[in-house]
């Protein structure tokens, strides 16, 4: 099976209905990918992933560049194998790790030199080795390497980043050795619309088999993301998938599909859950609250996932308070059900042309609690 | 169904095979119970545990007097309704928690004042609040207040301690006010053969629905508790289950099986697997050594767990050096695995009268590795 997205379905207000094929698997979208950074959704197994309707995950080449090493890796038979994750997986280039986790970074034309956060050893990452490590991985959707534009960022600063960043995609595709992975192009450009607008148009040229916008959720406004997603998405093709990076919210989420965004990925969900923060369908919820201490109803009624059959508010605080693996556990398979279950629903509502009933609905709800 | 014991058979070398009846089901004896001590088994769901032939688990009276209150888990329907496990449960005094983690104890014929671990708030526990305590947990086997004699002990002490240990059962007899649960009595009296056999009488005199060991594995040399164990079984009557309390490694479980043990518990299994020592047929085997790196063999080639299907000694290598919560979950997985198949194989061998060859096998192939 090659690589390749079909297009099924495109709601009254521009939200997409699609299907990626890949050499692991079918998936339909708009779709979240949890991100497993370690090689693990953290607290996960992967059968329980499948339980939940996970399709495809995310992994960070980074921090397994780093460790154990992408050559231990590949002489494991990939990552697939090593992590025993037989469903797709996509890589991100490291780029932005590098940009958020690495100390004493210095960036060139020919690629980034950086300490690593976990024993201060210096590395460098080039396009060209962005890929060889992915290529090692054995992910079925690969990202080349790009310069992440911090925010707020000067117009002539973001157009230079930006310049970096085709550039560095331009080697990527280029050394790219193994077709059986898509390579996506990633658009740059700051918060700046023209710049967005000139990125998407130079990648489009050059031809991806998908196409991410990243730099966004950086520190910014959210009207300025919603805008800046807005100002890219009628630039690039119909019939390839859209990646939102590190977004998001499932607020974030709902805006973003409504806009035209197939795929997601963040840790808020999993991350959330182990800092004990619940997603419900009427908003937020942070289990450690004293209200929670002796009550026996399930963190949503209406949520059908195992945490919710079998467990009480009461006592999935208590695991919390007593910092229990199990409280990661519970929490996290509840809060990826959620999206699962967010992501899902948006794709029927597109099928059924409702979107916006539907996301009407959700704000509604969802809005209810979400100072709580 | 009340509590009962049945003995089904005495090996010709003194392991008895038998099984208990309480009010959640049926247990096959000689037993292991895994400790979850703040009502839950750490890292596992009640459904894994039950996967791997887990039939009765341990929970710590200290800890849920403590945390969340055992009034919030009796609102709340009980111990096996809190923690969602269906199975048997037995709840220790919180005796030797108070001895071993509580500071500022200070024990008088009453009973022991302590402050709290957690918060230094400080509590009394007698033996007929260690009763109500746990009748509001609703285990169905619970334990009467010991006091924990220390080793190594003077004899007059350990009289003492033994004295006011068999005051304190007697009481917490007297207090029972729950027919449901089955109350076991503690034998004391340190390391003294003679107080031993004192004790062992003056509690079967009183009579207990079954009798435990208490007082060992703190800090006593190996041949002296299984000598401490020899010099008490023979007091114990025949029609009544035997528990040694707080016990132990493969070998220890062995050796007092064979001694006429029925019933084991000890965080070993599962601490073991948090710190990343794994337990094979082969002996220990610690996961961190960097020899595993890239192994793609499992943990053991002859273990039938989840873990040594799915997942390479190469890959929780690299979990547990990570950090992650999956190494944890996949370790103690393992580990409770290979004790429940050890209790198991001891039961067979019970049954077809060749215990002693079992023990042999066992130490031959165990003892290999036990110093890597």
């Amino acid at each position: 099976m090659a690589f390749s997205f079909e297009l099924i379905k495109t709601d009254p207000i521009g939200a997409r209905r699609g299907k990626l094929t890949t050499p692991h698997g079918v998936v339909e979208t708009p779709v979240f990918m949890p991100v497993g950074t370690q090689a693990t959704v953290k607290a996960m197994t992967p059968e329980e992933l499948t339980s939940i309707g996970v399709k495809i995950i995310l992994s960070n080449t980074y921090h397994l560049y780093l460790r154990p090493g992408h050559e231990v890796i590949r002489k494991l038979g990939g990552l697939h194998s090593f992590m025993n994750w037989n469903g797709p997986i996509l890589t991100d280039s490291g780029g932005f790790q590098v940009y958020s986790l690495a100390p004493l970074r210095k960036i060139s034309e020919e690629g980034v030199t950086f300490a690593s956060h976990l024993d201060g050893t210096r590395h460098f990452l080039s396009p060209e080795k962005a890929m060889e490590v992915q290529e090692s991985l054995g992910a079925d959707i690969i990202m080349p390497l790009d310069d992440c534009t911090p925010y707020p960022c000067e117009r002539g600063l973001a157009k230079e980043s930006m310049e970096l960043t085709i550039g560095w995609e331009l080697r990527s595709k280029a050394a790219r050795k193994q077709s059986n992975q898509a390579l996506f192009g990633i658009v740059q450009g700051g918060m700046y619309a023209d710049l967005r607008k000139e990125c998407a148009g130079r990648l489009v040229e050059t031809g991806f088999d998908g196409y991410a916008i990243g730099g966004v959720s950086v520190g910014e406004e959210k009207p300025l993301m919603y805008e800046t997603v807005e100002s890219t998405t009628p630039h690039l093709p119909e019939d390839k998938p859209r990646y939102l990076m590190g977004v998001g919210t499932p607020e974030d989420m709902v805006f973003s599909v409504e806009k035209g965004i197939d795929m997601f990925d963040c840790v808020l969900p999993t991350r959330s859950a182990r800092n004990g923060t619940l997603f419900t369908s009427d908003g937020k919820l942070v289990i450690k609250n004293r209200i929670y201490a002796g009550d026996p109803s399930p963190v949503d009624a209406s949520c059908g996932c195992y945490t919710c059959a079998n467990y009480s508010r009461a006592y999935l605080r208590h695991l919390y308070m007593s910092n229990e693996i199990l409280a990661a556990r519970l929490n996290t398979l509840h809060n990826l059900h959620y999206y699962m279950t967010l992501m899902r629903g948006m794709r029927d509502a597109i099928e059924a042309g409702s979107f916006e009933g539907f996301k009407k609905g959700f704000l509604l709800r969802f809005g209810k609690n979400t100072e709580q």
